[in-house]
């Protein structure tokens, strides 16, 4: 397993850990800068255990909490620490903590130093690597946002001790994601019995996938060939706008990329792109971690909110609907041609099978 | 006179027009994608000159409306507008709305397309060329921001047809201010008594030494040699102090810039860097356009406030206060040493003359 990653995003070196133990103030800033620790009252407990003495930010937990009175909060406690401009921001916690203290270490000063450990598989898997930061805004999910890859990321086992098992299953949605876009021996460690046994195998190897692509396309401008940045939001287009039309908060992100997935692969078999067999194995995997994956969705009653938010999906360019669905090897980006419009909503009503 | 620039500002590239008239629709976005054209009550009318039919995003005029609110105005406005990832900002105004907007355009889905047409001197010389965004918050002038240069910036003479005797005074200072960092000859061109026949030209001069400046550093790391980006700082280390210590708004930014480079000159002066007779050309030429030049300033009657802004100011690096002085030739940033401490407050209070 590798435990040590070096990135270049975009002129932006980031540097990954992946190991047992959270490590000490010390590892975290060698140099002993002036420092915030941002965490929330479900991480506070862990961020006294690398800064027992220090005043912490502590934000109020939960998807909610992602707008912009966070942000604020977390800019008055770096002012009132005496933060300067090359004042460190160490965000400790899910991906709403991660994604809130990048987004104000960016902008703080114009961009103060940024170091984060995530403390969920989610985060792990996704939010802390690569550099995107935001918060909600009009009800649209990182509406706001920046592009600021933290300069080290501490992935630690022992922060996934406490982690509740809805926050597991949660995470491993985006792994079995990044597993489908990387390929076979990715995707057999996934489906194997023993994954919990394994899983900062997962994490490493999901680290190793997400950070090729994003130094590839750090800030998801390429737009032609294989799809770069895009394909990691394999499933997403599916899943924002299920998560979108049943409103924030009402499955886990993770539900989301999962349905969405499986989504994305019917498609991809309706336009002869995924292989019928690799749709199945893809529905089977996320059906075995207990995922739902039936379209329609049982909580979704009404199709109207739905295709609005399709619509009105960020990842859409130049007016052409574009989706990431599986391929025979990997995912590729497709844009719907004319005719085919009406696919996606045929899809999530289950009219393909 | 030099009517076009095109730099490379840390991977960004921006293009600057100096001309007459303001720009058509057609010639700030050829590509005719969708956009949202940011002005304030003042600028309103010159917006409509451009975009006739189009909605307008109209914000309360004045320094005071430079926060987080105006920014979620302009994010609101863009979002009705159905602005995607690749919609347009177009800022129509001064520095507050070209920071604002450029603001909004850095975080709207991590950035959107940005163009810029500034409306005031001040704004020409200063705010909307060389990437800085931002917003004020507790009080403190930008303490949010981000690096977020403009794609293209339109300097047209029609604009200050209309601009207040007042605003005229505030941009000069800037260009005075980069004039003295240049040379002789642009330093000669602002002290001639035909400066406001030739504005465009300072403004050309102004818009190719910063442009400069910041293609060399565009992010004011640089810290060692002649200052870099910072240098651009001549005045504002002491002028951004008095704005503080004053309450912002009490006077402009031009007078607290005039103010703070008589002051530089003078520290310049003590520590032995500044020759007497270019500090004296220095408050010369301020004097001459009517700026308030005496130490103490008139309306500090406590210098309590004055050192502890002073002290907070963001430009401070490592610990030892630094400052941009004129030197015999431009400007060179300098460190107070030990047993120098006591200098930026003497010379406020007028001891050395």
């Amino acid at each position: 397993m590798k435990e040590e990653f070096s990135f270049n995003f975009g002129g932006f070196s980031s540097r990954v850990f992946i190991r047992e133990n959270l490590p000490s103030l010390d590892e975290v800033i060698p140099e002993k800068r002036r420092f915030l620790l941002v965490c929330d009252r479900n991480t506070e407990f862990l961020a006294r255990k690398i800064a027992s003495g220090s005043p912490l930010c502590v934000l109020p937990p939960g998807e909610n909490a992602k707008e912009w009175a966070q942000v604020e909060t977390i800019l008055r406690c770096a002012r009132e620490a005496g933060l300067g401009r090359d004042g460190v921001f160490i965000g400790l916690g899910g991906g709403v903590v991660t994604d809130l203290t990048a987004f104000a270490a960016s902008v703080y000063m114009r961009g103060g130093s940024l170091r984060l450990v995530p403390t969920t598989l989610l985060a792990m898997a996704d939010a802390a690597l690569g550099g995107k930061t935001g918060f909600d805004l009009f009800g649209i999910k990182n509406l706001a946002g920046t592009f600021f890859p933290a300069e080290t990321i501490y992935m630690c086992r022992q922060a996934l001790d406490s982690l509740p098992e809805t926050e597991w299953k949660s995470g491993m949605a985006e792994i079995i994601k990044t597993a489908i876009i990387d390929g076979e021996d990715f995707f057999s460690l996934v489906n194997s019995p023993s994954v919990k046994d394994n899983i900062m195998e997962c994490v490493s190897r999901s680290a190793a996938v997400k950070g090729r692509i994003v130094e590839a396309d750090p800030r998801e401008t390429a737009d032609s060939g294989n799809g770069g940045r895009a394909l990691l939001n394999l499933g997403h287009t599916f899943g924002h706008a299920l998560e979108s039309a049943l409103g924030l908060g009402r499955i886990t992100h993770g539900e989301a990329v999962a349905w969405g997935t499986v989504r994305a692969a019917g498609l991809g078999k309706v336009l002869g792109i995924t292989p019928p067999e690799r749709a199945e194995a893809i529905g089977g995997v996320f059906k075995k971690y207990g995922y739902e994956t039936a379209a329609p969705h049982p909580l979704l009653k009404d199709n109207t909110e739905f295709m609005k938010a399709l619509e009105g999906d960020k990842k859409r360019k130049g007016g052409k609907p574009r989706f990431i669905v599986p391929a025979g090897q990997g995912a590729i980006q497709v844009y719907l041609e004319k005719g085919q419009e009406h696919l996606p909503e045929a899809i999530i009503r289950g009219s393909y099978s």
